[in-house]
């Protein structure tokens, strides 16, 4: 190796052209074959500037910008989420059966067989799930999203969004905070307690504080945050604290009982994640708004079981395109690394597909240091992401790009002409169910799932003779 | 004119520097000319590299950099405030008689009276402070400050901080938030009435949560609240938010009476500069401890009346060094403008002379839609206080500036010889009592107060054999 490097080199690069480019900067020289799947550049070729898919791209871009998430009320899963029904768990990321689940999903569904009293015992509780008695299917397919694991079980209680700019709903489950808890896999009997605690009183507290305070808009919630250095996927600590600030006078005007409303506003005071469960079925909200436009290559999620990411394309329907889950390089706690790590895992990507997480890290510089990088990292993530986005978004600006707002809607054309991957900032569960969270950090999404996206897209739509046809580079 | 700048310009600059390099900057010729007021350049050239001074300003910075303000609670001023007696009222800046002082501080000071009770009418609160039965003294004198015209009478309630590292303590009024409040001097019957029930009812009210809390560290909130784009000096809401988190549940399990919990979490919450009345008294607190280091050439305090902009160093005890107040340059609400405004007031740039505020605004690029200016502005203002500092705080880091701490501990010399002036974001009061806030901006302390410390300064020291002196650019 340090003869190879010691001699000059001369590089031949196939395909994707940052790679080129970086030998390039380095001052090397370098040939660039240009290169792609030959299905997928096909696709992007009938794709470019056809006058159905820009129109398409347009509406469906509106409609994820006008999309105004308001927060309704919390109630309970089975009473709410559209097609749920009993002995059925939800799960995040694209469809996956029981026994090819990672271990911290594996985890949390026997922790929720538990909460849920279909059994008694954790091994019971396993037999009962690996029996086919359990229906399992993904949050994404039931207008819900769920941060790791993802797990939202009938009695679960969950927030009720409503897209007062459209129609649609979305859900989520209530975040547990950090530790031991039932989104990274643990299901020991302080993790049910405390969920059972979330259902019986956490949960009729908030409702009855939400109920005093009446909907809560959460798109300025989300603006205000980005300009006090929340990304909204890993740091929510300013949003947290806005939503407190509306809050924890209605809970103490709420006619709730005091230590009830004492233990809400500690809980949710204590946890400056509480918000994320909140800007993920907003993000959700705005994207199922821009989701089903005949022809739009917009991507409408992005999402992790902790084997497969997946992603869901506006103009395609509820199919999914999968590739295995990548790992995440990132700063690992004291004592794991790499090795320990689960695959990607989460819906909480949504949060990147709507121009939060890591598509606004330059709002949020200081999330560095949990998931490694330095500032201009961040910014440069920021910005390698408006060229695969179909625009900005108004309401949410970034202080530090002179107030230009986020990069927004993801099209599958452009990632798969760029080679560029849309960013991902998340944490990183153990692959064994339990143990936790073992660090934070940044991922890409996998090039095959746009590939597949596009070559789907395009079999659904006639060539146009009016377009220029440009090879992939 | 145009006739002037149509031709080539030969330019000769006297004193300040930067004139000359924005004229260079700008692509023409200037000679400059060095020139100080022959005092002042005397007294830098003397206490430059001065081992006596570098050792105090070492000292003094240290005790600075190593204070921990404590919130330990709430009291009412005539009880904890040092040398607080009877008939005396507390006002911002430095020391001012009636007749001389602005309108708001006026208008302020007739509230007061009326809020004390010593008189029934605001006519004859007039003639009351007229009369010379009414004593006045600088906050500053009684280890004290407060925003704009800083009024503390004898009823209010005050913060009461301790600097854990040290034996000195900081107090500050409540902060009464926004619209027709005393501070801007407003005495309208709703303004009296929300100071008798900051007195009757919140005070006892947060006295209950903070004794159920315990002491609160301040600097980890300023540090945190740096990391969520809050300056400490005009945008709080990171602060108050974090204060609310720890306060909120501690009101609540206060045994105070429910329905004065709820309207104190409601005051807190509904008001985003609320933690600039602890932000203040905790700077002050850190600035004490560096104050009295014999020759000690670093600022530990710069307020200002409203006529009058005034500073203390460390090392010239407790004198004043004054110059007129500046009009503020900034964004002026609908309606108003420089005419309608009152000069620079307030013991707030206490946490500029700290390292926060317009020292800090590469930590808050959102506060130029607040002060004018673009971020780079900010980041700039940041730099350029680097230059006028001894040193930077750890504690406060900036991530922006990839974590570099705020610029902190100014240097009167510094200031003289590279004619930087300290740069502070402020708000604007109308001239006139009871108007209210009418914009904010940027502005600079006078060079003046500068000059005059230096050569008190030089006065107190011997000269040194083995220093070497330099001219003054």
């Amino acid at each position: 190796m340090s003869k190879l490097f010691g001699s000059d080199l001369h590089v031949v690069n196939v395909g994707i052209a940052s790679f080129a480019e970086a030998i390039t900067r380095a001052g090397a020289g370098v040939i660039q074959l240009e290169w792609a799947p030959p299905a997928a550049a096909d696709a992007v070729a009938k794709l470019t500037k056809h006058p159905a898919v820009e129109a398409a791209n347009q509406k469906a871009f509106d409609a994820y910008a006008a999309a105004q998430p308001v927060l309704e009320g919390i109630g309970v899963a089975r009473d709410h989420i559209p097609g749920m029904t009993d002995r059925m768990l939800l799960h995040a990321g694209p469809p996956i059966d029981w026994p090819r689940m990672c271990g911290p999903m594996q985890g949390a569904i026997a922790g929720a067989i538990l909460l849920e009293g279909w059994t008694d015992d954790l091994g019971a509780a396993h037999r009962l799930a690996a029996s086919g008695a359990i229906r399992f299917a993904p949050c994404h397919d039931h207008a819900a999203v769920g941060p790791m694991a993802g797990i939202i079980s009938p009695s679960m209680p969950v927030f009720i969004l409503r897209n007062a700019a459209g129609t649609n709903r979305a859900y989520s489950n209530l975040n547990e905070g950090l530790g031991k808890v039932l989104r990274y896999g643990a299901n020991s009997p302080e993790v049910l307690a405390r969920l059972r605690w979330m259902r019986d009183t956490l949960a009729p507290t908030l409702a009855a504080g939400l109920k005093a305070l009446g909907p809560v808009e959460l798109k300025p919630i989300i603006a205000q945050a980005l300009n006090m250095g929340d990304e909204l996927h890993n740091r929510h600590g300013a949003a947290s604290g806005q939503l407190l600030k509306k809050l924890a006078p209605a809970l103490a005007r709420s006619g709730a009982p005091l230590a009830d409303v004492a233990a809400a506003t500690e809980f949710i005071a204590g946890n400056d994640h509480f918000f994320l469960n909140l800007a993920m079925p907003a993000c959700k909200a705005m994207l199922d708004a821009a989701h089903g436009v005949a022809g739009a290559s917009m991507v409408t999620a992005m999402c992790r079981n902790g084997v497969e990411f997946g992603i869901r394309v506006s103009g395609t329907g509820s199919a999914w395109f999968t590739a295995p889950a990548p790992l995440v390089d990132g700063l690992y706690f004291p004592g794991y690394s790499k090795a320990d790590a689960a695959g990607d895992l989460g819906d909480s990507a949504i949060t990147e597909t709507a121009g939060l997480g890591g598509f606004a890290m330059a709002a949020a510089l200081a999330i560095v240091k949990f998931v490694g990088g330095t500032p201009e990292d961040a910014l440069a993530n920021t910005l390698a992401m408006r060229a695969i986005t179909l625009g900005r978004n108004p309401a949410f600006t970034l202080p530090a790009l002179n107030f230009g707002g986020t990069p927004a809607g993801i099209d599958v054309r452009k990632v798969v002409d760029t080679g560029i991957l849309p960013v991902i900032n998340t944490g990183i569960a153990h692959r064994e169910a339990g143990v936790g969270q073992i660090g934070a950090g940044v991922t890409w999404a996998p090039m095959a799932c746009f590939q597949q996206a596009v070559v789907a897209l395009a079999r659904g739509l006639p060539p146009v003779g009016g377009s220029t046809p440009k090879n992939v580079r």
